[in-house]
């Protein structure tokens, strides 16, 4: 909104869009970067698709919301639509590109929603997704396990540690258990959406609407319910795979032993432990069809993320903070900030003969940065939350006719640069200290540079790190040589850097739980 | 295209955009990589605006060329159109954040032009822009000053030492001279965008625009002939600030003034011998105040980049080749790769009580990346090209009844991954060792690490280097401990680091000129 009225501009961003800029900017870049890491960690390659596609590529692909694709106006020439999410772009360059049989590529970028904003809940029409997804036809669970792997990965070096849980669950088992249960083929799509709401209703709710909605028989819901309620983890699955009605039935069978192979795998990866075998778990798209999964938090509340026992505790309650309110993302369930699972016949709508598997995970950028920032706020990590990560400030004074020494803030200034430290000057001819000091101060700045005539004259200049307290030997700051400027800069940057904590993941799983 | 006939869908990206993947998404990320760490450097911070704007923001900012803007289909609220360029809606932020009063903002994202694509020419519907600009009211010169030497550092850190020029001119100076030799005031623009042709017509060709098509004195064309045809560096200007006439101009003066303050400072920031003083250099867009620059590259043809000499000797050829041909940007000059100047007027048109001086500079990344793809493949710098990053591929072998060391793999990988290595591993239950081989081969992985039964039984495994030559001492592998095999890894692949030429920069600037 413009600060200043009586311009004949509307001044605004469109709606449910916004500026980043400043520490917000910095903070998400970094979060950005984390997550970069381990994508490229995994091997990801990067793939960087336009921002718009024909709109038949997206047509057919969303189910009822198709409503909110933004389309281009048709000034002559193609229709196109802006995409939606980076999956169907994805599912359409492996179509296109059908000699690549088998791929890991990571894509971070926008996507857009003609949805109803809510800002300060983080619904926005133009928001970041952070995508890795392995294609190909591979034994069954190995690249699966190691989708699960990088979520922690990069839970754990955002700082995370012990305030997520990833839900995990198999659309098979699913099936099955529908099947078993007497849910007709007609109903199984409807019935499968009722249980996924059991993250933000009661079981009461989730059965009203089955059976008066959904025209479900009550027994059948009964059924339904004596599996759904459950989560675990190894134990549950034993329990299943004893299950004589389940073991019946072939969907139920293969779901259940892919998930005893994936935990398995998960183990060898030293990852079981963070995940919850939740078999409420449903995920609102139609194209997955094996493992799905969804990770949750309550680190917005600072709360410690839910054991399985917590969350059975909790179930039934069905009320609802702001922060546990529908993401922005509608295929991110309540409080969730990545999901995923594999989805077999996506590649296929585009080109039968082009099929191809795939796996995957989406990050919700938008509120793991909000999450990320109520913490840093909350814990005062300043450092993290500044505008720039400018390392040196020079500046100069002087007495009576004082010229201001520009060329020579300059000249240091360069010398500075070319070493490949980050460093900035006033602009101003004449600054005064006391502004320049402010300047630095302001950027949170960690080192001065101060030139004076008779120490620049002899060669000389002083290093003085801010925010020292008083008493500090070197809070008037240490006289070196020019020519030796630059390596007394950098062996302070580097002891500074050691000592503090740098890292976003440092500094992150440093902070009190 | 789709290169799969038959298809229902019409399997292609919208005309004028392309999918980036492979080593070519890698390398332009280096090149992003390179850009954005000198502008943070100089104490940038990033802003993300919108990919679409209120229509009305874009309205009446770029003359003619607003028939290229993509508009986005009216579905009801507000209407919108995708960005055409980074320097409006910074313009647009600058005036709704009046309190800012001085910031270096960068920007590095896509931007939308619907013109006439030429895809292998470069010349796209959707590309990219690496944007840095100085907002704020500063003593004249300083800011301006810094810009050229970030266009230096980028390039230099390109690896294009040599190779590149930055023609460097000062609106001012163009009035003046154009009033000097007595061109009409409503002729001034025209007869600007004419001379701007100088760098791909001749004098002659363009004299004929302005008499002919202009009508413009022939005489009055003369005049200016003499002036806008000199190139050079401080004694170009010398002989400037004694001409008479131009001194007796008001406007000229101050161009001259402020041009002899830019050399100082760039003297002081080690780069004046990087610019060319070129007279015929008029920028296309109305905005510009004061200074106004290009940077021109040979790069792409392997040549030296122009000295201004070689430059006075060419001109008047008036003959392109391909790589010369106009820029995807339209504001970018012939076989540019930057561009930028002084701006103090366009905050002021969207709101006049938020009035900022700018100047900034817009780097052309798709050219600059065809012109480092093209050396990096005519110098077989094979390392640069490559689609990932990963340092290691895990293997195992085995004789009869192997059973493939699934987990042992998946083991072994998480300990690297654990340690911020970058690994991979076959997804095959039970792999054969050479196609693991090849795996490894294909991404140019640098390192193997193999499991043999026997030896992961004593607690061993094998590190092999890649590719190293027959007879060499460690072809075979060398035989770790498992508890040091990260140790051991890490230290290979430090100095295999510190050996190779790793970076971008030290790729590039390694090579032959």
């Amino acid at each position: 909104m413009a600060k200043d009225k009586g311009s004949s501009f509307n001044l605004k961003t469109p709606k449910g869009t916004k500026d980043w800029s400043g520490s917000d900017a910095l903070l998400r870049d970094r979060i950005f970067t984390t997550i970069a890491n381990v994508f490229k960690r995994h091997g990801g390659t990067a793939l960087d698709t336009p921002v718009f596609e024909l709109r038949e590529i997206l047509a057919g692909k969303y189910g009822e919301d198709s409503k909110l694709i933004y389309d281009l106006k048709d000034q002559g020439g193609e229709i196109c639509s802006l995409r939606y999410d980076l999956t169907v772009p994805f599912a359409r360059w492996l179509a296109m590109n059908s000699d690549v049989r088998s791929i890991k590529r990571y894509h971070i970028a926008k996507v857009y929603r003609r949805d109803q904003p809510a800002i300060n809940k983080g619904r926005m029409r133009e928001f970041y997704q952070c995508d890795f997804d392995i294609a190909g036809a591979f034994d069954p669970m190995v690249p699966d396990a190691e989708i699960i792997r990088i979520i922690c990965e990069v839970f754990e070096e955002l700082g995370w540690t012990g305030r997520y849980t990833i839900k995990l669950n198999h659309r098979k088992i699913l099936d099955g258990v529908f099947a078993v249960c007497g849910v007709p083929e007609d109903k199984l799509r409807p019935i499968s959406s009722a249980v996924d709401k059991l993250d933000k209703m009661p079981w009461a709710d989730v059965r009203k609407e089955m059976v008066d909605d959904k025209g479900l028989d009550g027994e059948v819901a009964d059924r339904i319910e004596k599996y759904v309620m459950n989560k675990g983890s190894r134990e549950l699955l034993d329990s299943l795979l004893k299950d004589e009605a389940l073991n019946a039935n072939a969907s139920a069978k293969a779901g259940l032993e892919e998930m005893a192979l994936m935990m398995d795998y998960l183990e060898a990866f030293n990852v079981l432990d963070k995940i919850s075998f939740d078999m409420s778990l449903a995920r609102g798209l139609d194209y997955y069809t094996g493992v799905i999964y969804e990770v949750v938090t309550e680190g917005s509340a600072g709360v410690q993320a839910d054991a399985p026992e917590a969350q059975k505790a909790k179930k039934g309650k069905g009320k609802l903070t702001e922060d546990d309110d529908r993401s922005n993302d509608p295929t991110l369930g309540v409080g969730s900030v990545a999901a995923g699972g594999r989805y077999d016949n996506l590649v296929g709508m585009f080109q039968p003969k082009a099929q191809i598997p795939c796996v995957g995970i989406s990050f919700g950028v938008d509120r793991i940065f909000s999450i990320t920032k109520a913490r840093l706020e909350r814990e005062q990590k300043a450092d993290a939350l500044r505008k720039s990560e400018v390392d040196a400030y020079v500046m100069a004074f002087g007495g009576k006719g004082f010229n201001g020494m520009l060329k020579e803030r300059m000249e240091i200034c360069q010398k500075l640069w070319s070493a490949g430290i980050k460093a900035e000057f006033s602009y101003k001819l004449k600054p005064k200290l006391p502004q320049q000091f402010k300047a630095a101060e302001q950027g949170a700045i960690p080192f001065g540079i101060i030139l004076g005539e008779e120490e620049l004259a002899a060669g000389k200049c002083r290093i003085k790190e801010m925010g020292l307290p008083e008493g500090h030997p070197e809070k008037e700051g240490v006289e070196v040589d020019i020519t030796s400027l630059v390596s007394e800069l950098q062996t302070r940057l580097a002891k500074k850097q050691q000592g503090a904590i740098s890292s976003l993941a440092a500094q992150l799983q440093g902070t009190s739980v």
